[in-house]
């Protein structure tokens, strides 16, 4: 077995990349969440100036990038390579934003598990010696979303309740080879896997499946159990998804019950904001764990996290020809580094 | 700067990773084509058995994966990761088949530099000690591309003469941490350029910037010159891109035009199969590097290839908002391994 690797589907980081800084960039809606106070920048409108909903999504990818170097104090020539993607066929967003930013570039697709993904190899980059700064971003946008994936928003069509609602918002974070602060200790890379489910309004139970078998993969490939995190949080499973996902580990032995928690369920309050299932995107597992997780991390209030972003990957293709929706998941151990 | 860096886009890896088989499956205008006797699989109907472009294209795919799993004398459950993208939206044909394969699986989207950015992450992270065994694979298929991002077949267009014809294949590697052969020494990651082309039905216009970039990165960061090379190879970039790319490759002082040719023009004779400006798609240069350059390169009538894949990141969405299209191109040299 490679040296790094634990079990199956994990990698054990000798040196533990360091996030160096993150930045967030949101929408009117999530900055009226409960969240917004993690938020670096709340938009006033979602259209961000632009003229199309997916310029405005590839505009907060950009400067959440933007954001995070900065706070980092460093350049944008600096970053050896940014790993990025979005929901937005052909990556509109990110392929757009990395026009601009000009860093060397790795285009990564793993829907809402994008996050997870971005940080999985960024992080392996860097400690195996390839790199000293890597950027990790995502983005999603309710509108350009929509549009693509669903309806004409103009059409004003019923939602379903276990339906989710697409964050708009982007997360970026900056990873170092040194330094202090919460640091990826461990890397559990998912399989796709696919229980059948079709109905492309449930896609928390179309994820869920994915979500627990990376999470039972990671308990068993470690050793750890929910007793050694302070969170574990999965992406955008929603109401019907956590309570599927915190089930299907719980069958296999493992109770996260008190520490488990969904991102889509944080950043939106459900009663208010009329969101049903909670919220989804690759926006959102990044924004959530970029603004607030991070935050609460170098507040020693959290000390480690499982993140576990969770995609769905359909299209509107696939659907169309009647097949079932894979899901995928990948997790990241997000540890409290406290010396350099 | 990282300990194996050279200069700012290179990566010199230490051990480098072999490739130790390849397995690819074309359509049937392909194995008409001058390399036919180079790939495992030519395919007498471009539906496969399927009910559709799409799901041919997956299967395409994970068969080409099985044989290169199969020739190495390993087993589905021994590859540590699969890096993987394609061309259709969401990436419908690599999704399903990391589905049925059930290797963990990193989703990537670098549009046709697909097969490049595979071999150059799996390449990282094999030399890293994080796998031991690792699966590089992309497709594309004439009609379910043309479908998305041109017209219906049914409508039967006229082809402009700078258009390229999408590639029905699929190419995949396997990369192992020892062995001997043809094995990946250097890495050069792309930037996003974006020179102003807003034509789609010349993409190979749009993406020879981005590969004479590459190209003269690869030059800058390793101290080589075009006569280290027995052949240097772009993806797809075809009659017009490749003369551009060369003409701007010289710009900066370097000569390829002994050694330069395209993937593009090696799989379809022109003369005969009316291909105008040759072949595109990320099965190209997956197909004709998995095929004829490794093939070659066993026989050591190659020993040191720079394979330059390109990419075009523009989508039907960003066209019809009048955007220009950025592209990528991501470089691996690989070099013949004499000892284990």
């Amino acid at each position: 077995m490679a040296m790094k690797k634990l079990g199956k589907q994990t990698v054990k980081l000798q040196n533990p990349p360091v996030i160096l800084s993150t930045g967030t960039t949101v929408g009117p809606k999530e900055g009226e969440g409960p969240l917004r106070n993690y938020f670096d920048t709340v938009l006033s409108d979602d259209l961000y100036g632009e003229n199309s909903w997916e310029l405005a999504e590839s505009k907060m990818l950009r400067e959440s990038v933007k954001k995070a170097i900065h706070k980092a104090d460093k350049n944008i020539s600096e970053m050896d390579y940014m790993f990025s993607g979005d929901l937005l066929n052909q990556l509109m967003s990110t392929s757009f934003a990395a026009r601009d930013l000009r860093i060397p570039f790795f285009g990564l697709y793993g829907a809402c598990s994008t996050m997870a993904e971005s940080l999985s190899l960024g992080s392996m980059i860097i400690d195996g010696g390839y790199a000293d700064y890597v950027v990790a971003v995502t983005s999603s946008h309710f509108s350009s979303a929509e549009r693509q994936y669903r309806f004409p928003l103009e059409h004003g069509n019923q939602r379903a309740l276990t339906a989710q609602w697409t964050v708009t918002g982007s997360g970026a974070a900056v990873l170092g080879a040194k330094g202090i602060g919460p640091s990826i200790s461990y890397v559990t890379t998912g399989k796709v896997i696919d229980l059948g489910i079709k109905d492309v309004n449930n896609m928390g139970a179309a994820m869920a499946p994915a979500a627990a078998d990376t999470i039972v993969n990671h308990f068993q490939d470690t050793g750890f159990t929910p007793e050694d995190y302070d969170l574990i949080v999965t992406g955008d499973l929603g109401a019907v998804g956590k309570e599927i996902a915190e089930e299907m580990v719980l069958d296999k032995g493992y109770n996260m019950t008190k520490v488990y928690n969904d991102c889509g369920l944080l950043i939106f309050d459900n009663q208010v904001q009329d969101t049903h299932a909670g919220g989804s995107g690759c926006g959102c597992s990044a924004s959530v764990f970029c603004g607030y997780i991070y935050k609460e991390m170098i507040k020693k209030n959290l000390n480690k996290v499982l993140l576990i972003s969770t995609g769905a990957l359909l299209s509107t293709t696939s659907a169309q020809q009647g097949q079932t929706i894979p899901g995928i998941a990948h997790a990241v151990t997000i540890t409290n580094r406290l010396k350099g």
